[in-house]
């Protein structure tokens, strides 16, 4: 359970040798190859970039769940590939033998409750073991990524305890919110605590990190006054870890670096949304929050539109040392959002990849090596650009440039230049 | 309450000299006269077709449902008609007089809280009683049927217990499915345990009969080998009385009978349905659930249509021994389901009985004696043939061949030829 | 907390020497204008008339619901005034320094975490209390009202127990569809325990009413002989102080005053609706609740339409000694219940203030002196008709005879006279 509140999985990943993880995405939830990346985004960031091992999945169906929609053809090939793909150097089933009795009887397995010769999951688990013996190349290389995602769960118990503003700030709601349009544009991912090393990324992101302390705060003015770029969501920096507020107008360890006050926070009641107009003539819409802000040195690059907030800024970018920062005071809506976060990632020379909307496109590199990975995560065939010639791990068939056509839910592991 | 799930009425019914229910169908549910038919037959059937007794409805209204809705004029006595109509020699209700206080204070009786004069329900209850007393010819006479639905107390708990597929496959929702077209078709149904004697019934129902044991097993191939036919639906014949996969391809103990066996479950999210083709060109819906299929002797009668699915078998047919088994993998929609129903009643020679729509027929016999009962469930007045002439025990009036008037909500009870 | 179930706030005041509230109504709410003044005036009558102090509210937002909107420039000084407006001298605030930690800390408060400079909170309170000093004139002034609505803790406990006709009938939502109509007309109304001397009302409502002792029903009983208006509605005077059905004739209590019988209780399902025809033509909609009536003496004002009790009697009124007492047996629509009471006042010479909907008018005097309280609860400005021309005290400035420009949620105090 990667996502999984109770337990601070970066106290527990420094003492990890072998870093593994479950993976159950919902098949019947457009949304679960986003997360499952993410899953697979996270667990690697907390082994600090070692291969990793996906230790459990579901070959098809699982059985906690309202209704256990099976995997479509090819989807349980697909993730499998999305893993290894993201680092894993493994990956997995829970459980081998579909058991006669108990709780998870109707849990799929690899070897069904019915005869094997007509069980498409049997089938497709021994060809993807066949497949996946094809990729020794892969094993060991590394993923690297330019963009961190703050993640701290001390941030996320104080965020979500009672007694707050608005408790539709949800931390993995706001993680989502950013990382979606990073994974649409095929830009990879690191998550990293708010004091770790950041000095290797180019662009860092903060969603509503509400607690923080007094190093976490070092760590990112440091970061932007030596020259990075860091977009923060609204209500970060609000508390220290004793979960006392931080006086001195919010967000106080980031008003200098941010160079604003927020006077006043102004949740959104359900069914309510703000306008907001960007200053380059691009209209959006706010959701669950909204900020009055006072700017002490930032500039508006989107105000609020209509309401008590009427022409008050709602974005802003703050030049502070060698680096930018930016304050996002709402929950923009995703297209908003994928644009802020394309203007920044082209300032620091990261390119999306281009390819059809729905194909991820991952890179796994060792020295003198880089193989990469394209999966559609849709359920018709697609034409995917490709630039360097090489040979498809997957088949052994030699890939040229042009167009490499991808089946429904289809995989390449292209290794390149050899 | 007849269909409680906490408690096994076979195992009580067998050591049961008087057999006895209370029944209080909500009057603001189209439902209700359904249920309360169902209701009948499954005390009946406790019985083993011995007259019971209707031991309490309310005259009026209860008081424990959030909103408790008062009868409209007439039901009372129609509802206490139809009990006698399906076996009820008996008809009583909870309470005699209306308690000033406590829980039940609320609750309709027999003697109101107010003055008796002005009291429509106690005039209705002593206008009941005397009609009553004219059914006397109708004292020990049976209810007949040539179908049989089964229910097993221990298969419903074993199929509503947590990690299943899906959560809603509800076994009182998938008896009412079955029962809903035989009903609207005036063909009687009885219940029956899977290992009772099934010889007298010409047609058999297994809706989603989870659990089996080898006595039932044995028991349902001995009833189509003999001759009978039976419907199965999805979802039966998984497990054994310990809750154990029946291993060998599901459902192991049916996949002779049946001439199939199930590939896999595939349960249908909530909003998501399935296209059906019967092969006669009709088309239907099926929710809730579908299966992929693999038949080994069965004949296809409809097919998926769309979806990964698509082209594959639904619903089936498989002749066994002297009889024919069908097995439906869906939830079909009701109109597709009666359609089913009707040819297979036609097949075995069990007509519906001709009126319209919303008007019940039930007929008791003894020995030289058979009486009719004919129940209007709707607010309108209407015309119900008759093809012969008797007598109305209601109110001893002669009824001729041809159209008898029944008032809204009015009933008949028609003894025919003395 | 005003309308706090747990509590008998009768008993309490009796011993009470400071009368004091706090009063949190939700700013996205907007009946919370309506629930405010309802707070007031409950608090007034439990002092007996006597001066009030709004002991907390808050400045901006509140923590403790789901989503904690704040209030809108100018709101928190519109219900500070309110409060005045209704009998308070006395306006007070929770919390003055926003805690730095605990439960409380996002909770709003007169100091702000932030900078002083730069807080509206803060200047907004600080303006407050600049104007209330000028206010002393309202000091010891009195609110007197014509009407009362009856409120007995012991009959809201009752009739919100379980096992009732209709769990729909909530008291606090009968007291608000009988104020609202009031509240709107800007006719001020006291509350009042049904045992209260109610010789100086001329109106007296008795919203569902359910439990009634010996002494309440003597006392309205006592009310409309002498010459009171008395409006009760649906269940009402169905159990005795022992929770105990008052025999012989729901409302039995009261059926001589009314000239009526309930013959039956008729609740409407949710999604229900019973129409009602009024004598005059108009039409209604009746909701939550019917009843079948049988008049002993009473006239029919309107009648049901369609459904089992279509022609007959839905709201009545009955002669009875020098007074007359009005039955509604269904919960009107807002509209009609506007009508029905419009009627009434009139009749009794209780004229509503005309002036534009949203603006709230309400009169504090003291001998020799009548101090208007003019509240404008809309978002933009209106022209309020000034009859007789005053000062304002909240400026000081001379109001003349004709129309009184009110801002977005401005407010005037207009002593009249001087």
């Amino acid at each position: 359970m990667a996502f999984f509140k109770p337990l601070d999985y970066w106290a527990w990943a420094a003492r990890e040798d072998v870093v593994s993880i479950d993976s159950y995405p919902d098949p019947s939830d457009p949304a679960s190859g986003m997360r499952a990346a993410m899953v697979g985004d996270l667990t690697r960031s907390l082994g600090r970039g070692r291969p990793w091992i996906l230790m459990e999945q579901t070959t098809n169906r699982v059985n906690w769940r309202p209704v256990n929609v099976p995997k479509p053809p090819g989807l349980m090939r697909l993730w499998s590939y999305q893993a290894v793909a993201r680092g894993a150097d493994g990956v997995m089933f829970f459980q081998w033998r579909q058991s006669r009795a108990g709780a998870e009887k109707h849990h799929s397995a690899m070897v069904p409750h019915g005869p094997l010769s007509s069980s498409p999951t049997w089938h497709d688990v021994v060809k993807l073991g066949r497949e996946l013996g094809g990729l020794d190349p892969v094993l060991g290389s590394r993923v690297s990524a330019d963009v961190a995602i703050l993640l701290d769960w001390e941030s996320w118990w104080a965020l979500e305890l009672p007694s707050k503003p608005s408790n539709r700030v949800v931390q993995v709601e706001q993680l989502e919110a950013y990382y979606r349009p990073l994974f649409e544009a095929n830009v990879t991912v690191d998550f990293a605590h708010p004091e770790a090393d950041l000095s290797g990324y180019k662009l860092v992101v903060a969603p509503s990190l509400y607690l923080v302390s007094d190093a976490a705060a070092a760590n990112l003015d440091r970061f932007v006054s030596q020259g990075g770029r860091l977009v923060m969501g609204f209500f970060s920096g609000i508390v220290d870890p004793f979960d006392h507020i931080r006086l001195g107008g919010y967000p106080a360890p980031f008003a200098q670096l941010l160079g604003l006050h927020v006077v006043d926070f102004l949740p959104l009641a359900v069914g309510s949304s703000a306008k907001v107009h960007f200053a380059d003539g691009a209209s959006a819409q706010g959701d669950v929050w909204t900020e009055q802000l006072r700017l002490e040195g930032a500039e508006s690059l989107a105000s609020y539109s209509g309401g008590v907030l009427d022409g008050q800024p709602a974005v802003t970018r703050h030049k502070h040392g060698e680096g930018t920062a930016y304050y996002v005071s709402t929950q923009l809506d995703g297209p908003a959002l994928a644009r802020l976060l394309g203007h920044l990632c082209s300032a620091e020379g990261i390119e999306p990849v281009k390819v059809p909307a729905g194909v991820e496109v991952v890179t796994r590199t060792a020295p003198g090596s880089s193989i990469q990975f394209l999966l559609n995560h849709r359920d018709v065939a697609v034409d995917v650009p490709v630039e360097d010639a090489g040979v498809n791990l997957v088949d052994g068939a030699a890939v040229h440039r042009g167009l490499l056509r991808l089946p429904p839910h289809g995989v390449a592991v292209v290794r390149e230049g050899w």
